[in-house]
């Protein structure tokens, strides 16, 4: 949300060509503006799927030739695209240093660096961050609203969450040390880090098992972490669940507001009103016109 | 839900036996048609079982012909009951296009088709889909109250969960690229659909280890993903709570109707006053006394 | 709850010593009844404790004499314990035949079939069963109210974890029919149970990894069961905080009635008085006594 | 929160430099205590950093003697502040053997002990317990609020969570023992307590998979056991959301307050009047005009 500066036009270029190019790309409320979004967004996929198929060995020998050409198309389709949005915008520097100018930037020079230095185009997976431009675009759809729910709780629950990762830590930094001891190298607990490393997989309960306990007091110890980390699982739900209930009560304590109204009887001074009423329901006098 | 079309009686063949057989396998709410239901679930159980026995070896190598005898009934006592389903209907051809008349058709094939391509019936597994019969039973059961719910709240978080999914999947891009580069296929990232694939392993938590970081990189980059995962793994279960808790307001909401009489106002027939209402607030008519 | 039989006295036996026995074995709410459950809790903990060392080799190997004796010791204090409940209860038979009785029957009877049978007595591990014992003592503790609260909400439940449970198991006899067609027996897949195995393995997060997809496309199948798992996981979470928000309502509910009573004012009319009003707060006419 | 004693001067020295020590050490509110506070986590998470850079062959190798001697440095530097804590407190004995007093001097005494007993530095790791100190500062920041809530729901759950852990662990001994049974050593099942190991590993979801069942009988039990981990995994996330929820609604109960006014009875001095109420509803008195 904060990433997202508010793009204003180059006042001395109100009119013409860049006016309708800003209004292209820059905003979102507009059918043309909204349809250049939607084929930005399917061309962003359709480039990341070219990188993500180059990366495999059969299809980049098979394909290699139309693959770099796609990858060369694509390139200089950013580019441009990149070229317009700095000379249309009114402060070109500030997009080009902002989040989005800078994710953008980077989409497009692996591929030229690439001839200077072969095997740079491998860099060209940072284009991949270019989808998150999605999101930008979901703010101005019906996704909107619940985007933001989701965003909102999440971004008030920062500081719970921030206590319970660093609270996990400890545990990991403790159990990883005390494991090391306990298992040593030979069990694949080659130094604390690794052990740290383990400890997070086991806490998460992703536990890929290629480091494992296999002494007796390091399972019983595994077992402990591992109950730990099942018991306060529960707590992200938690938090972000009493985050989500809040924002319940605080619709809840406005929900009233909605159904009644604050127009005061004039005969007998009765108040809240349903906003459908014409007449109190004390003293069956007039009311004002109901204002939304 | 929108699946089940409301299938209407062929009015040419209103009386006779078509009727009774239409009441039997189309309708639910008569005993002979439940029991029809019920028994059409255990064969169709019975019948996924012989599949799922047949692929087992030692039991191929055993009861070869009882397997093949057994699955040539069911499948002939399943084209008996797709026969007269299309009979019986006033609309065969809509039946046969709808999502359960594919299924049913589907679930017969692949033993006729298996006389001319020897191993076609391996293809009989989609027959499962007919267990999916069962929800549609289910809802005239006790059962019908409690699935809808779990659906109509499954149903409403959809574009929230949509939207969980797409930042899911853009960090499993984004993680799949990075850790492509930083591990290389010597540890088993061999491209970036197969790194994708490890990083949705991995922040599901599921964790199964054929493919794991091994440079002390890789594993920091895990770790942050997986601590990524733990706190967002909440997310989906706040999305549904959440739903489930409006419901739930939705509930409380209705609860001042138990605080509204069904008065109704004898001048313009306005129902639903307050309990302490003496005048109707739609015109001002005196009501009547309320009845507790 | 239900697997608690009431236990009555023999009447032919309600004084002298079976009377005191009764009151120490079947009643919980005497001190020293209470002590007897306590140490009957350590005893059956401490015979559970012997079994699990027994079957360590190292240990058995040691200190199996003694291991033996042991074994023995309690098995004779359990025998002579369940022979004191079928002669101070009023109906033996019926406790013999409960779940408690069979629990205890079986919880002996391996020491004794050993003589006859050697290797009988590796059967002994279902007396850890009798470790069930301590809820059903918890019941009398300050712990009664909250194990209650949290049977009570899975059992309400139970209906839509049914459900559940069926959609989980539809889904994996589906997506291991697939993976059994797309991996097949070289990758681990070698029939339809095993896949089935797998996809529960799979779908819990569990993922041990002893079978894992090979192929790019079974790859892809089991990221898509992955994510499914993923988006659903939330479900029981979301029945069962339900299931108690449902219980938080209720209370919600009740609040009111203690607050308001149906008191009418004689003078004005107006209802929904506060249980302590003495006049009503319209007119200052006075009430009528408040009945609860 | 228990484990925090209220730290008093030593009254002999309520002047001079131990006063002013006293104040920066002990105290948490001053400004110059709180960047006492805040540089000593720096250097505990350095000293801990060097411990877990140390345990790392190839960095111990190339580093011996640099991290050697800042080993010592921060053993100096610790055993310095250990001793002025000690001297200006009141009653320094039971600072010694408060668990802060306990920590501290293990964070110190490996170092020295290692000089008698080569290796014996290895246990410095046990350092690292001194982060925990983060959350005593924490408590005075504006995390402290926050850091209660989750610690008070926890608290709160305590027991319930004693209840979830207990039929865990009853379900781990018996699925053990089963395993054991169906299993057996030869497929790592060697004994009871490592057929626990796995059970525990399965019903948390993690699953390294060093120990799988490799039969079918023990897939099939495995998967009813982690049918039933993924059934009740729900739990605690209830028990902590139901917590949770319990002040929510406490909070709920505490809204009408909103709606009562703090008018007080001119008559008898009852407070918390409806809004709407023209006369006390205690002795009838009329009541001053609310003021919104």
């Amino acid at each position: 949300m904060r990433l997202l500066m508010n793009p204003q036009l180059n006042p001395a270029t109100e009119r013409g060509w860049r006016r309708r190019m800003f209004n292209i790309i820059y905003r979102h409320d507009t059918r043309i503006s909204r349809n250049f979004d939607l084929i930005l967004i399917y061309v962003v996929l359709a480039s990341v799927l070219v990188v993500i198929l180059d990366s495999v060995n059969s299809l980049h020998a098979k394909f290699r030739i139309a693959l770099y050409i796609i990858e060369w198309f694509f390139t200089l389709l950013f580019t441009v695209e990149y070229a317009i949005r700095l000379m249309v915008i009114r402060r070109p520097l500030r997009y080009a240093l902002s989040i989005w100018g800078i994710i953008d930037l980077v989409s497009i020079l692996p591929t030229y660096l690439s001839v200077l230095l072969p095997g740079a185009q491998h860099l060209l997976v940072v284009r991949v961050l270019r989808i998150l431009r999605v999101f930008r675009i979901l703010k101005l759809t019906q996704y909107m609203e619940e985007s933001n729910q989701l965003v909102s709780a999440l971004w008030r629950s920062r500081r719970k969450i921030f206590i319970f990762i660093s609270v996990v830590m400890t545990l990991v930094v403790i159990f990883g040390a005390v494991m090391h001891l306990v298992e040593g190298p030979e069990h694949g607990f080659a130094n604390i880090p690794t052990s740290m490393y383990w400890a997070i997989v086991t806490m998460a309960t992703v536990g890929y098992g290629d480091i494992a306990p296999q002494t007796t007091l390091g399972r019983m110890i595994s077992s402990l972490l591992i109950l730990i980390g099942y018991s306060i699982i529960a707590v992200p739900t938690g938090i972000y669940t009493a985050e989500l209930a809040k924002s319940l009560r605080q619709s809840c304590l406005d929900t009233p507001a909605l159904i009644h109204d604050n127009r005061g009887c004039p005969e007998c001074g009765l108040e809240g009103h349903e906003s459908d009423a014409k007449f109190c329901r004390n003293c069956g006098h007039p009311l004002p016109e109901a204002v939304k």
